[in-house]
């Protein structure tokens, strides 16, 4: 898999080429969405980017951070001329927020988001704006940081941007969205929307929930103290930390919206620990050293595909 | 938590302070031992240190990478006129290596090692030097690389390391073998082995084997495949592989040697996991809601203790 040079989007700076949208509304301006806006600006300056946030404190800092042309004070008057609206707002939120802009929003707009699950999405956009053209959109990419002052423009540099457009989606209007994505440094990928939610439910939000739960377990033991817990984190514990301090709204939403998918990654994830807890009962050493060793392969094809960082400990060891 | 100045250990470099040991045995140049040499080397290099792999081919490595003065070919010469030997084998190792170079050891040399379960350890020194002092320790270090290369002299700096004494210690030899990793950059503790093991199977071990599962769950399924499990990585997945491209030899070891507390604490992980798959079943947003948001206070305080990066994504996002 080829790494993208992101220079390509310098065709959208040097305005050498029509811009696949002209004016761009974003709708929720957290990690994602301020991420979104600054990548705009980079790759796109010649877009004109309205916004919006339900918290008048992030409308304040965006403003102050400038990260859009207008900062709006209502989702309606953000979408007013827009060309493209993007949401960028927790799962849950999805579907108010887009029946709060309908009255508003163009005839011609095209509608998309940045949610973490496709099939629940797709169905609340279509229900609160059934006359709207929709295709949702999921960049996988994100730290465990939030709010504007978190994002950063290179966010989705050699990052997939999975398109879920439904079976009767205007081929011109995909084409347009995934050539947006990939002005910011994105590769496109298209699939349905329940095949996204599996895939994502393994990738994804099967690790988030494991490591929310162990860094709970960690917390809640009499035995060995927190302070210890803390102490000794970097045995392993330290990594499951960072993803723990994700959004909660965020990944609330994410669970309750994908649950089908969630439970049964998490039904197999169940089983195999199973079988791992019997090995170590009864001493099964080669069933430990067979897994073991079959597992490096995936980190080393995740390298090789440019997915994470080749340096060890992820780069964080100072040396 | 102060952070750690290793210029502190300059006293050893300047050779103004009486070294720990004078001369350091080091059986087993992996990952950690030969991070040892090197950090020796960098912190003490009065010392003379002596060394020995099972692996020949590890021998020539080190050799040629000059990281001991006399790397020998059986573990009896490496360990002749040592005053300290520390034994940096997988942990079902530690006790054949230990009767190996029994009739080689001076009497008064001091054992220790840098396994991660220490009450297996312990005994079965004991039991192969009945006759010798030993003072087990375990450096809470690593990164996911293996053998005589990937090591480097910093991993223990502002690391914690663990001794482990049995009751009747010598206080003495406790207080050398302290210097000793102090000086090489660590932060040096004290407990019970039993108290450790436990400490450990829910700060390094759980956290390992929940890893590995992990992995080995998104690599057999049918309904998504591991072309997409990789390139999708980047939304959680990519973190767990990381530590499931851990050692296999050490890691089984550390399981078998440590089960009762790895079991104990698995089962603690796995009724927290049934609990919140009853809440995603449910639809119980609140409950996730309070999970997630305590688990954030727990990376906090790890990053305000210096045990992890405070860069979001362990500052591998480039930006």
């Amino acid at each position: 898999m080829p790494r993208r040079d992101c220079g390509a989007a310098g065709d959208y700076r040097g305005r050498r080429l029509m811009l696949p949208f002209a004016r761009v509304s974003i709708i929720g301006l957290g990690l994602i969405g301020s991420s979104l806006a600054r990548a705009v600006r980079a790759q796109m300056p010649g877009v004109t980017l309205s916004g919006y946030d339900a918290d008048p404190e992030t409308r304040e800092t965006v403003r102050a951070l400038r990260l859009v042309d207008d900062m709006a004070d209502t989702p309606g008057a953000a979408v007013i001329d827009a060309e493209l609206v993007i949401l960028c707002v927790p799962v849950g939120a999805m579907g108010p927020v887009a029946s709060a802009l309908r009255h508003d929003l163009p005839a011609d707009a095209l509608i998309s988001d940045v949610g973490s699950s496709k099939a629940a999405i797709l169905s609340a956009l279509q229900e609160a704006l059934p006359d709207h053209a929709v295709i949702p959109a999921h960049p996988v990419a994100g730290t465990e940081r939030s709010g504007p002052e978190a994002g950063f423009a290179s966010l989705f540099h050699n990052r997939w941007c999975i398109l879920t457009p439904p079976a009767d989606a205007d081929p011109n209007k995909v084409a347009q969205l995934s050539a947006f994505w990939e002005a910011l440094g994105a590769n496109v990928e298209q699939m349905d929307a329940a095949h996204h939610d599996l895939v994502l439910a393994v990738t994804s939000h099967l690790p988030h929930l494991i490591a929310y739960t162990i860094v709970g377990t960690a917390s809640d033991l009499e035995s060995v103290t927190r302070s210890e817990v803390i102490k000794y984190s970097a045995g392993g514990f330290r990594d499951f930390t960072r993803i723990a301090a994700s959004d909660p709204t965020m990944w609330r939403d994410v669970f309750l919206s994908n649950k089908d998918a969630v439970l049964e990654m998490l039904q197999r994830f169940s089983e195999d620990l199973t079988a791992l807890q019997r090995a170590i009962r009864w001493g099964d050493g080669d069933a430990l050293f067979d897994l073991f060793s079959r597992t490096r392969a995936i980190r080393r094809s995740i390298i090789e595909e440019g997915q994470d960082d080749a340096r060890p400990d992820f780069g964080r060891s100072d040396h």
